[in-house]
């Protein structure tokens, strides 16, 4: 069994990843760590743990004393970079859920997390925890940094149209999150009666995952993010232009040949039905990205859309399918939950 | 115009005390405090004021130095009954709307609300600030105290039937309520991501407003307080025994006795039809309780119910209503909002 | 008194006219028709309107046998425009709800209706319901068309820049739509358990609010249409480029310049705050159209943002509106309502 | 593997069958039924199922030509019962999923669900499908009728203290439901700008599974139905008059006696945090039946509370349960889902 110790483990992503570990035949957790919680039992952040474990949070000093393989980060951004040094002397893989490590321009950082990083030497070490496009690095790479999860169905939405050189300009992202994503500490603004039913565009301009699509796809990305009623989910819309010539068929070959045989990224874009495009409400709990398109062949755009649950293919999830590429494992391995209908 | 200031005017109570009092034709706010907000506008924390009003908070010193007829009080529990004795020497009528002046007997408040009563004395004085069971008095008290949200459904669905002494024994109340009832400071429990869908039995037993509901009954009352998914809305669900040889018709009289003339109290026991007992979905922002009822036939027992808006009816509402009363203005002044359907 | 007769005030449209006149003082409703529910009393579909009216509602031939100054017509798209030249026989005024009269060109209308209009002699006929836009014309005309849900957000958000010059090209809309946008009649669609928490993109290309928007601001619009989890309320996100030198204060000034003295419409724009942006949380059951902007100051591009009540402002707040220009009473007659916070 | 087949699989018990069963590692579905969707793809109706199975639905009368071990029938109340002779010809095992032999006592049934039973010959042959009551008969029985969802939670709540003579006298049940429920035809009292945000009191007297509850307990049962905003989820409260001298003590002593070894049964009632109780928001997509209490020690009464998941505990979860019980797999085979939080 690979041992595994989580940092940052009474969050959400923490618990996300602590239900995942705990249904992965081949890892076990070693350590759960907060200072706040250190002693206390993780179901009681947690309580779909009940049953399932008896695992108590450890502070972060007891890391020194225990023996691991991999250490699984889910602490905060800037915090995180602060302490990565130490992290990396800890474990011999390092799975990074902050994001910290996203950007491979220390510039670019600075200029949407509004720091300079301190310690952009480390920066090239990392691998981008994406295996649709970095599968054969990620099954060697010992540092990997999992993009964040509107950055994730924004990837995996644009960026086959964009390696095929089939869009064109700049693409302009609508994207749409639930409340989980703001974290156990949302405060005042994550208040049930104000966020409740919201449609609020809490970054009309420059989220910080709109840098992530942009060094993905190579192209210039504008994106507004709008908290919508929902605990888990992230849908983001790319309204894009195509390159002359490119038709409806174009684009479903480029999707087909990107994701055919991905175990987690579907094409959903049907004729008809309620749900003929991707909806994050039928993928909440599973490790599908959904994705799809439509053309207007009238004037040569089109809207790419991706859908996925940001707790775990856009976050959790994800850092454990890299897990399973690094170690060799099916990559579906302790992500089989195939999502519920209706939910 | 009569002058009016509130207190604690930054609170979802507060904040609806001045829409609705906005719109009231014969009342000017002329003060509306929040020692924490001062100087700032009020249409900030109340956002759908904007474009109504220019109003500023003001800190609570400063209502020693401005003239006002009425005193409306929005501050907390146990707060309130500490300086109400300095309340009372500012305006000639006060309405409270918290919890200190309920219960008439300071034994049960102790009990209920785990402290004792520090302003006993002052208790007698006071008018439970519910029309539809009190108006003569209401017309010319100036100590008015308004029933908590879940209290007034209840009551508005037992009394009638306890007055016409049409039931027996212990009544079992199941209260339901939005999260708007735990205020703007909900905290950790009110957070989104936890409090979105629930059904959290916050209060399986001895919540606060069961006192309130016996002592308006004479009935021994057992009561479970259940959070639900809405931001608005109170719903009550009381099970009770019918006296020996009562029937449907009885109740049905009782009810349209007690409540055939209100203005804002409909009975709803219909057939059929979706909305066929009392709903709070369709009664927000509005000023009605709605209250029914369900006979078995069979074995002697009914279940009544009552719905309203907490913020309005189970309390700015209910104050404004009882000023008109008090000054002998039409009961509907202010108040005409129908609700909305679909909601 | 106004007499008002309503076409199709068995849905949700004709449900909202009745509530809205209702409280409206200088008009009486006179007739409000259904084949389907003749002689049933409109608070059964409209429960909300319970205790404030004995209106039943009458089969459409009873139109011919009453005497009213008004038509207002809430039947559905299609059969609108077949049943006009026999509508405009029966009132001196009519304002239509539907689509039919919204489009100048026939050719369009058949582009984005699939159908070919039957009366395109009569649609020049019609004025655009938007007083904002066309407040001179509406006082004197008795033919208005009312403009969709979706459309009246996005033109009230990009009509200031568009007229003023500020912006150039292609304009990309994402509109969010509550449910109650597909009427009384959604079908399975509709079901609760598969709209609840639905991220619906049910129009990602051509929806028909994309031709009004286009019509009213003169740029090419594309637009996608998403259902969200709400009953009521639309928001749209605009993304456009400015014009060259183009800066913040321009973008403020032109919104300012449109609706400065606007009843209905207000710029929100600020910098801070849960509420910064507009939201149709908190317009609920109002007559409002909050509008907004952000700038992207080193692109050259904004986000316009529009938000409202589609069943109000979108609908048959919007008709009042316009019933009011045209009697030349005071805009806000009969649409005072504030909506809610919170909600 | 053993060979399912399934009628009436394009319901939501159904898609939820095929979920299960898909995951399930000792089973093959060679059969789902549907004369209406005949020929089409199962994750049509099912769009959770898409990349996960290549199943098309068959018509009924394919059932006659394909060899299978168990059927499971989500056929609907009343017709069941008419064709129950017909399904037990095809299959050694059976596990109906329907209401028709719930209820030994045809007298009940038919005043319950308001039709004679067609077929009461056959109710003595049906072991009631609820492992945690009825192991060992399960362990042998080829006809098995899976309890109602708010049945199981009500009967799973109440059962241990009735067993153990812990009270006394009517139990009052308040249950409530996700939309679900009402399965893929709600109609018109389905549709979400209806159902939505509603506290829908469908059922305030007699509703069918009260029946259930008071065969399984022993108890007189009187029990009001409410739905609630939420897809999925049922939750009971039972509200019931402790025995002369039980203790709190004694309760949870009851509770763990009957629960401490079940697989799918978690007694949860803690003294603070939000999930002290139980809540099925954190049971979606679970097999998990959490139940609880609180014991008002003044006065002898106490509230019992269980909660789950009404399409799978309450429903093709606990068919599956069956299965394992049957075929003596370990229980939990298919059924290891925890849970999620936040959702």
């Amino acid at each position: 069994m690979l041992r595994v110790a989580i940092v940052g483990a009474s969050g959400y992503i923490g618990g996300e990843l602590l239900r995942l570990l705990h249904g992965h035949p081949r890892v076990t957790v070693v350590a759960a760590t907060s200072d706040r919680l250190a002693g206390r039992r993780v179901d009681g952040p947690h309580p779909n743990l009940r049953g399932h474990t008896e695992l108590c949070f450890v502070g972060h000093d007891t890391l020194r004393d225990i023996e691991f393989d991999v250490l699984l980060l889910a602490a905060p951004h800037r915090e995180t970079m602060g302490r990565m040094a130490e992290f990396l002397k800890l474990a011999g893989t390092v799975i990074d859920l902050s994001g910290d490590f996203r950007l491979r321009d220390p510039d670019v950082y600075a200029s949407y997390y509004g720091v300079t990083h301190s310690a952009p030497e480390l920066i090239p070490e990392f691998t981008t925890g994406l295996p649709e496009w970095h599968r054969a690095e990620l099954a060697t790479s010992d540092r990997i940094s999992v993009p964040g999860c509107m950055a994730t169905a924004g990837i995996l939405a644009v960026r086959p149209l964009a390696r095929a050189g089939l869009i064109e300009g700049t693409v302009k992202v609508d994207a749409r999150t639930g409340s989980s994503g703001s974290g156990v500490s949302a405060g005042a603004a994550g208040a049930h009666a104000e966020r409740s039913g919201a449609l609020r565009v809490f970054a009309p301009t420059r989220h910080r995952h709109e840098a992530e699509i942009a060094q993905a796809t190579g192209h210039t990305v504008r994106m507004t993010a709008t908290g919508v009623e929902a605990v888990r989910g992230v849908q983001v819309l790319a309204h894009v232009n195509l390159a002359s010539g490119v038709s409806e068929r174009d684009v479903r070959s480029a999707f087909r040949a990107a994701y055919g045989n991905e175990p987690f990224v579907r094409v959903v874009a049907q004729r008809q039905g309620l749900y003929r495009l991707p909806e994050p409400k039928i993928l909440t709990g599973s490790n599908f990205c959904d994705v799809g398109f439509a053309v207007s062949a009238d004037d040569g755009t089109a809207v790419l859309i991706g859908a996925l649950d940001n707790l775990v293919k856009g976050g959790a999830g994800g850092a454990v399918q890299c897990l399973n590429v690094r170690f060799g494992w099916p990559e579906r391995t302790g992500l089989e939950f195939t999502g519920l209908h209706p939910n």
